[in-house]
């Protein structure tokens, strides 16, 4: 027996398993057993499956860029290959430790997520904040500090003289010596335009060039790419470096558009990044999605220092599958990433939190009319927004307009800058503009927003001010706002879908926090002028400080963010840990659900999912209910018009039919059926696989030629000599392939298709195959219910 | 036409079908129109099922008590019920008005929920306030005041005199006139037992008369019925009510349990009665379930007033089925819950939180270690706890115990009495034990906790008092707390379990905030007495304010709710509510994953997770995974053994037949195929509409007779007159059984049940069916691979 093992492993694997044949069954068993594979592993389909794929061919079991995965298949690798380590953990001390590691990865992985994510964020926002001032004027003491850093080691007690320092100087005054007057300003705006352009065109050319896939904001590629498909190069080291470089010169450029979107996309590249280090992950697209939804939470966790709303984020608006297991490590992720940015601490003020608010005073009952008419505002915005950029998208695809893609972005940027400066609302970087409508008119604040006429009696402490007449700043800001507001509204239309990166949360915000301030000014002032009137005199006496403008301004930037992105609850969250008080959850959620019922009045999707569906990506929706009553019959196909489903019989094809039939047909995998006849299913088998297994035994096996039997039996019959050697191909047929009757409704079908993440599902009636549904005919199916153009939807 | 749709009005459903297949083709599709139903609605089997499930019979459709649901079935029966009002309210404006209304019903019952449960929380809360207050004294000037609420009317002004208001009494010198002395202090201890016992006997005797299923926390039956198991009453108006009465008396009897886990119940109750009040929720099992979910958030919410916390503890603890929509509905039903608890405003702050707190000071690095060290504590306690606890109930179960459920209340309440009283920290309730272990020493904290040896020299704001010597106060209270903590450990284990309402998250963070307070004391101690040794070195000077024993406290609660409970995320959350900041989630974090970590290494499951396995609850929990390579035909029945699959065939069964099988077997239902020759599959009928339907055929239907045949097919071939009129009964066959093949592993099948909550599932093997797998053969399977007992579970 010994020589015999020696000898047998000279010879290929499926030499052995030819030899073993022609051995007695007894010594079969030994003799397998003393080559490592136990009975149990041979006596199950699934198992040989796994077995054959980890070995022979490289590429089985893998899929093509643009397919979609199929997650129980995945689920089913990642246990056998789990069962293997633990029952190899018992063999030695190395093993087990091997086993640890392995039980530990998903740990480590989320680890250095948060620390990659967390740092690559602080340095965004510090190359941002320097790149953003750049255009405006240049620090003197050292040129890599921005207006505020190089101010803050000035000697200038008061705030406004801090803004002011001398060794800040703007760009007229460094050129001519005058910081003042009509020469000045123009230089002042013209080096604005120019270093707005050099920024955008730079992004431009560099997203053209090096990674394609770096440009937008991401989140509807990865909401793709979580449910299940593959596209390759999206999550790349390559779009990573791109993409960080990019976001800078993006936003620093002055354009109407967010950081946010685009970091949870930084996220998921490095969280792609780390996949590899770990085969657990690397080789597995279900496990790999697993990271990439921890990875989400950390991007959203660093983009607003709330971790807890990233979390939510990642469950509510990206992830497909969301285990409980992905939850805690989203959530470590999450945190690890938060804390790392504040340890760079890049806003200066050891806050995590992007838009750091305290408000001291409460809110009152009435409070709720102007906070849902906010809500529905930010409805409204979200629907115009939504259909008027996917409008102007789809354009862009089809008209010369998208053959420009530079040209695009200068000339959107050219605008901008020319529009932007005049305003003090817009010169300034949005995320600046939100902080301040924001925030709350405390005594030392020299904002043009809290110009309140004074009354000179006033002896109260700073946090209490009461309730005051606007003053002419306030008036001028107003009317600066609502200009902005309009100018906000247009240029982001526009600005969302170019070929730089590009996120919404901040310009939708923008939106709302200006018509949020707006509102809160005039309710103010209304309450100040009217303390008579009935709705004012319970809550709010003279010398009273009784409504916050500032609080508008947020519930507003929750409104509009709500309307265009559908968020509710990871939404309020986020807002809740900006706050850091349960005081303000109320307004925030009369106006996120009101912004989403108005939106959802006028259309479901959210502006990710428009997205996806302008790019007809194969993405099965969680949230749309499918509500038709047609039957699996009417969706699988063939079709009575058509010609019969192209099956394999078990043991009846010849090597060249199945070659015929590969060559002839594009789909991505036969039913194999007992015969012609009584079409009775037996198994599926992958196109893929079966493509390689012919090329493979063609190359390597002796014997197998065009007119070899392919028995996929589980054991072929014993053949007369002359004939030529058959090729047994059971190891890579699924013998467990998912079936449902014809008369299984659609919304069955799309359930099962949803929750279990399937590829394909086979249809029969009384144990006969009669057709099959692929995922791309059950979306096809749902546009033409929906009346969409079905015919949009990608080759999966 | 007319005369004859009025004719046929007056027949019954049957009847019309009899009459109609008499007709001509055209003629009755006229009819039918005629007669409200469309041909769409006849083509699909689905759709002909609910017609039926609507009318003839009222029970069909619907389950039997400790019977499991079919998930899907119940999805299509709402998808169809949506279907009809969404076509129905085209017709009319009262149609439309209507189907508006029920589309709102689902936030109104949110509401509604929200509201009930606030207030029931509020009410919980005074009554119990009152009633531990009375059981060592009371108030003069009105008998209904708590001790806290009587001496807020009190002049005195000082913290220490406001304790000791005239106005309230002590029962001895209310009695005997003498407040102090050995007499009154034993009068004090015998009326404190005496009360104690009258409390607890009240509420055991309550619960074993009235309503048996209000003890215990509840959320082990709460997770089962929401997985899809039925337990008739476990959630009536009776249990609410009852559990409302005994949980505030088993809380105000001093007994070591909490009220939160008996909060969840209650709103879940809460919950259920107002599915009652809409059809959409009171006639379907699944959409009920969506609202139990809901309302469990609700009731954690609150119970610690922490509305987030409470939608991740229903996400991640107890729910099963969680779509988006119910993310927003609990959390919508959760602030309302905590917004209506704060009106009540039960705990005089006008705070939402249970334990408000707030530090200020941060935490440094090196203090991980002592986290560490307690989140290891918790985890050591949780396995402790879990071990002891589910030996002691199982033993309850097994032996006499089990039979004096009265006395064993009484008895427990004495001995906890007993021991109680004379320690300080264990006299009082245990929630407020928790607060003031949470609490940072003020300058104006009177408490012994806080009897640090002043230096007088010092002049600083309250907020900041740097590190000091402890007094003899603290000593005497570390000695004291010691004692508490082992009488906590010991007691709380045989009180879960017991014939009362009881929760055990009070319990277990008393548990973890005792422990974290000695740890906390003593890190202080060392901090302040050896600033030189190299740890404290860096962050702690002399005259700083650098351990803050209250976060230690909190972290330890953490920690030992996660041991027990194995939550995290929620639970994180849970305390970052209560103390209102990001700052702490780290030490929180560290401390419940530790303990998660460490628990997990003895054993897996939680608390609720070990109660439903000694209830034998069929519950498939998500979080096992399912590793073993086993096959469907495994674990498939018929056995080898084992006589075959009771089956009935499409046209050759009679009605005696199919009343001999339904006498003879006690399955749930019986699949349906060609003819026992072939086994190929038609479909799946329920026993209990089977059963339902021949009743009522034999009633109603002449000419059914026993020799009749029964008919699944399409169309029944024209019998002789001679022969019994046929029973056709295509309308109950559930035409789309879920089929697996044999090959199929396990782990996929378990997936499958788990994620479209399956009752049963075929097994065939190419096109032959060859046996059945249900929900309790995959949950025999299961314990059986894990080495447990698996004729412990419950028959489903």
């Amino acid at each position: 027996l010994e020589v015999l093992r020696i000898t047998l492993h000279n010879y290929g694997k499926k030499k052995k398993k030819i030899i073993l044949h022609s051995l007695s069954a007894s010594l079969q068993t030994e003799l397998r057993h003393r080559l490592g594979a136990t009975p149990t592993e041979e006596m199950n389909g699934a198992g040989n499956l796994m077995d054959f794929l980890d070995e022979p061919f490289p590429d089985v079991g893998t899929y093509e860029d643009f397919h979609t995965i199929d997650w129980l298949r995945e689920k089913s690798r990642d246990t056998d290959r789990h069962r293997k380590i633990t029952s190899k953990s018992k063999e030695s001390i190395w093993e087990l430790i091997k086993s640890l590691l392995d039980a530990w990865s998903g740990w480590v992985v989320m680890l250095l997520i948060g620390l990659l994510s967390g740092t690559l964020a602080g340095v965004i926002d510090l190359a941002v904040d320097w790149m953003t001032d750049l255009k405006e004027g240049v620090c003197l003491s050292a040129f890599w500090y921005s207006h505020e850093q190089c101010c803050w080691t000035s000697n200038e007690t008061t705030f406004d003289d801090r803004d002011k320092c001398p060794q800040w100087q703007k760009w007229a005054e460094l050129m001519t010596g005058h910081a003042e007057g009509a020469g000045a300003y123009v230089l002042n705006y013209f080096l604005y335009i120019l270093w707005a352009l050099l920024f955008s065109f730079l992004a431009v050319s560099l997203v053209r060039v090096f990674a394609p896939y770096a440009c937008g904001s991401g989140i509807p590629e990865i909401k793709t790419i979580l449910s299940g498909f593959i596209i390759r190069g999206y999550l790349g080291k390559w779009t990573l470096l791109i993409k960080t470089v990019t976001l800078v010169l993006a936003v620093s450029s002055g354009l109407s558009l967010g950081k946010e979107g685009p970091l949870v996309h930084v996220a998921c590249c490095c969280g792609n990044l780390f996949c590899s280090l770990f085969s657990k992950y690397s080789k597995n697209e279900g496990k790999r999605r697993e990271v990439l939804s921890a990875a989400a939470a950390a991007g959203v966790s660093v983009a607003f220092g709330a971790p807890i709303g990233g979390v939510l984020f990642s469950l509510e608006e990206v992830s497909y599958y969301f285990p409980l297991k992905t939850l805690w490590r989203s959530f470590f992720a999450a945190l690890v990433a938060a804390f790392t940015l504040r340890s760079i601490n890049p806003f200066g003020n050891s806050r995590l939190v992007l838009f750091y608010v305290e408000y001291h005073t409460p809110w009152y009952m009435a409070e709720l009319v102007p906070f849902i008419l906010l809500g529905v505002f930010g409805g409204l915005w979200g629907t115009l927004f939504i259909r008027a950029n996917i409008a102007w998208c789809r354009r862009r695809k089809t008209t010369q307009l998208g053959k420009y893609p530079v040209l695009e972005v200068i000339a959107v940027t050219g605008i901008t800058a020319v529009l932007a400066y005049p305003n003090p609302y817009t010169r300034r970087s949005t995320s600046e503009l939100i902080s301040e409508l924001f925030n709350d008119c405390g005594a030392l604040e020299s904002s043009q927003l809290c110009d309140y006429i004074n009354n000179p009696n006033m002896s109260r402490p700073v946090d209490d001010i009461p309730d005051r007449p606007a003053g002419p700043g306030v008036y001028n800001a107003l009317w600066q706002l609502a200009l902005a507001l309009v100018f906000k509204i247009v240029i982001t239309i526009f600005t969302f879908g170019m070929k730089i990166p590009s996120g919404l949360f901040i310009p939708s915000m923008a939106v709302g926090a200006i018509a949020g301030r707006i509102v809160g000014i005039a309710v103010e002032q209304m309450a100040y002028h009217h303390h008579d009137w009935i709705i004012f005199k319970n809550w709010c006496r003279p010398g009273a400080d009784c409504v916050t403008p500032g609080l508008y301004a947020m519930v507003g930037a929750a409104a509009c963010l709500g309307g265009v992105t559908r968020m509710t609850v990871s939404l309020v969250v986020i807002m809740f840990e900006l706050t850091g008080g349960l005081e303000y959850i109320v307004p925030l959620m009369a106006a996120a659900v009101t912004s989403k019922w108005v939106a959802d009045a006028f259309g479901k999707e959210g502006i990710y999912e428009s997205h996806i569906q302008l790019n007809g990506y194969p993405y099965l929706d969680v949230r749309d209910e499918f509500t038709h009553r047609t039957l699996a019959t009417d969706v699988m196909r063939p079709r009575r018009s058509e010609p019969p489903l192209a099956v394999l019989t078990q043991d009846t094809t010849t090597v060249e039919d199945v070659e015929t039939l590969i060559k002839d047909t594009d789909y991505n995998g036969f039913p194999v059926v007992v015969s012609r006849e009584s079409e009775r299913l037996i198994g599926f088998v992958q196109r893929r696989d079966l493509t390689l297994a012919i090329k493979n035994a063609r190359q390597k096996q002796d014997g197998v030629v065009s007119s070899s039997v392919v028995y996929f039996t589980e054991d072929a019959p014993q053949l007369p000599a002359s004939n030529p050697q058959p090729l047994k191909l059971r190891r890579i047929l699924n013998l467990s392939p998912f079936t449902v009757t014809d008369h299984t409704p659609m919304e069955t079908v799309v359930d099962i298709f949803r929750k279990l993440g399937l590829r394909q599902c086979l249809v029969t009636r009384s144990g006969r195959l009669l057709g099959i549904i692929t995922k791309k005919d059950v979306l096809r199916h749902m546009a033409q219910m929906m009346n969409q153009d079905p015919e949009s939807i990608m080759f999966n």
